[in-house]
């Protein structure tokens, strides 16, 4: 997996670059801390609870370098944490949590020439103007392709200017004003697993951005790959998770007070405590408030 | 409210020092990044809708500075993630997001001379033997009377050590290692809305040890009078919330599915409604899979 | 002060919008770690100590949240650590400690429309070809006006499609691939003492972009507004300060051996030790290896 | 190197367990950025000019884990920044740069039982009456061994509190009260090199506290190991370099300015200019004012 390019976009990538630490590296540092012995038995279900219980702690010791070569705006989003609109004022703020452990080193183009490498979209979303959520897919054939040419021949133009006064003298950090944002720039960065899985908790989300959407996605497959085991526990536990505030809570609990478990086939109600585990399944019952 | 000791345990406190910002912080925030107008009947809206959407950073310019008196033993505990056992297997780790913005000033009696308070609990707790989640309040009378008499005298003899070796000249860097973690000390801590409702969040839990749990409250009193809307948001989104996992989402879901909207009282689901905001009551059957 | 724009290049601002925190912060809080009493005649000796000898964690109580009106490609350098180049291989790289305190709120673009601001320099410099550690301003003035007109022009020509293809109900994350980094854009950001000086030691440096710089130059403004003297240990201790290696110091030693105090005028040496005070004039000539 | 316990104090250990990136990382990072090839006749020259010139960020693809065994009281030190003393006025404060990148581990004691391991000091230093900067060497040997017999008696008598309590049922987190901060604990620690290397700078200070400066020794044993060529530049340019103030470097530039180069034995300069290289040999006379 190491050095290997997964394609992400029309000209872009992810790739691992180094990396330490594994599944059972939580395990050796959860035992530490209360001196306890190895026990292979035991270790999904140590593992599992360290993550559903938020000791993430243990979980930072398995740390990877990613580079990626992704457009400028890609780029600048990844600092970003998306949202819907509220009642038609629309707005975004940065996530601090995601910032905090990433080193990353980024081409600049103040030095060094930027290459002639522009993003084009494939398909161009309309604005939602429903919701003002975002963007869906309604653009008719032809506006798309109008943007696409469009958008291609000011980039080529923003270039030509870009290199027509770099050879004048002009510094690179003004020549640069010239190009456009989906601009491709590569940028290596270093996190833990922890990290990792806050960007792609924002990212893998269907109202974000596609072109984030699909380096999230590039960077999950290495996830995968190094921490197959641990990649599952934040599957289960935070990116598909489901949280009720106290009020929903409350009506939720209403509507389950209504039932018994006995109400249920008791087939059902198997196959629930296999698919949960016993204490899981008792502890999801007091959480809903079934008797 | 600035400067006045909120007692805690038998001899600390904590006390508001300085603050800047207020429940309309985040409002003004959000709005200049998307221009908008104030519009003081939507204040409450969009600052729930902030909070609910997890666009914390619009509340990290409210931030205070909070003084306080406490054991040493609580002081190190404030730095780390409590936790249930697991099987008999014991852990608890350090939570690093909780650590982000402080900026703390502790009193160290490597120079100036620590006082002679020991904090001696009022109440001594048990193992708890069952689960080995930590205590519980069964141990006898005269058993937790012999512990406070015995480590009050330990505590004496201990800090006359300390005072009779800082005479003939010890340093006092050697000297206090004769004194218990039941010392008290003085901590400043600046940090903002987020992170201290990160701590609370910790702390406040009922799992958390009593001693913690009390300093957690004395904070939360600061908290409600700077800020009381945005609290109110932590405790219904944050505090009392609920998180399901994947899993459990899919039995919940099923539950939910043998409901019909209309099998329900009117009145009920008129009142459900009223609670949440149609919105959200909206999106709430959405989450649980009723029709 | 307090929502005063401080005009930034064209069309830019920096303005205070909320802080805490005085010059006198720092004492308290290193009086209450060694518990001792209020003495106003040493306050400015405890001050300049704390800082010299790098006690900055008393300075963090001191936060203000500033409102910058800038271009994009500014906003992104603030986050980059400038440098000048190794034999023509040229470097830029994050500076992960300036970044650690703020929790910006940023105007996206994704949502709300962008106004057509753009930032057009007054003075465009030429590449530095003798040592590529930037721009020099040997431009011809001709040169100069045909990029400014050329870059005007293309910013137009973007702008245009921008809105034409809003219009046609593209989505606005998608518009915005037509607007240059020169854009205007507001960001509000919050950070203590401490965090505002790194930046400051950053984007004060001679090498820095002059657009940055401006902008450091305006934060500056407030800085010294609310933290005089403050401020002005910044200046003296970090800003100004001179680091020397190992090895330089080695020749430093062996230089300043070459002489004795006596060497001097007297009179030169009392004003030396009125300058810097007797301690650290003592401190000095220790640290250079005169006797 | 890996899990090698590497001894410090009378029972306490440091210990490499895993670690990614070597002397080259910040070298492939910084090409990057410029994506120039490499050039190992470069190699040692470009990762000198990252350190020296603060591009810290490619240093921090080489990250590794250490496991601690230390007394209690100087892991709460390793988290505290040492001072000297202003005026017989002493303060000690956290320095946060420090925390920023661990990940630590704790054994806690709340549920696991503390062995019966106590650290007791080899010499015992007297309190510094002169200036009261911390602690010097002039207890007489009868006092240091009184002091080491009544130590080891507490925590012989408190542990013993200790066992007795925890067998009567108290819960462990009650039952620790007993035990004094010279008691030894275990603790995993992942850090970057940047950050390590704050924690040597600090540490290895002549005025650090013997027992902190013990481990910082002991950790500095493995950064060599891994990363000998990075470490020798922190030794340079970080640890052993020395700051002056813009006071200070207006009177070394004067005393500077009295000379010309060619004052010098050419043999010395010479050698000057061997040790620093040539460029960097000028830049030092441009720095300190001789022409």
């Amino acid at each position: 997996m190491i050095d290997k390019e997964i394609k992400v976009l029309d000209k872009g990538y992810v790739k691992l670059i180094s990396f330490m630490g594994s599944d059972n590296s939580p395990l050796s540092d959860a035992r530490l801390s209360s001196q306890a012995k190895p026990d292979i038995k035991r270790d999904d279900g140590l593992r599992s609870y360290l993550w559903e219980n938020e000791h993430k702690s243990t979980f930072q010791s398995m740390i990877c370098q990613i580079e990626l070569k992704l457009p400028l705006f890609v780029l600048h989003q990844l600092h970003r944490h998306r949202t819907v609109s509220f009642d038609g004022l629309e707005i975004e703020s940065s996530e601090e949590g995601f910032r905090k452990w990433f080193s990353p080193n980024e081409q600049s183009g103040r030095y060094s020439k930027f290459e002639d490498e522009f993003y084009i979209p494939e398909k161009v979303l309309a604005q939602d103007t429903k919701n003002k959520q975002g963007s869906v897919d309604t653009l008719d054939i032809n506006s798309q392709a109008l943007f696409m040419t469009e958008l291609a021949t000011h980039n080529e133009y923003g270039y030509e200017m870009y290199t027509r006064y770099l050879k004048f003298g002009v510094s690179k950090e003004y020549g640069r004003l010239f190009l456009e944002p989906n601009l491709y720039t590569r940028r290596r960065v270093t996190g833990d697993f922890v990290n990792w899985c806050n960007l792609e908790k924002l990212r893998l989300d269907p109202h974000a951005q596609p072109e984030s959407r699909a380096y999230a996605q590039g960077i999950s497959e290495i996830l995968k790959f190094l921490w197959p085991k641990s990649y599952e526990l934040f599957e289960e536990y935070t990116l598909h998770a489901v949280k009720f505030s106290r009020t929903e809570m409350e009506v939720l609990q209403y509507l389950a007070s209504t039932y018994r478990l006995s109400d249920f086939d008791p087939a059902i109600t198997k196959e629930w405590e296999t698919k949960l585990g016993k204490k899981r399944f008792e502890s999801f019952l007091i959480k809903i408030g079934i008797s």
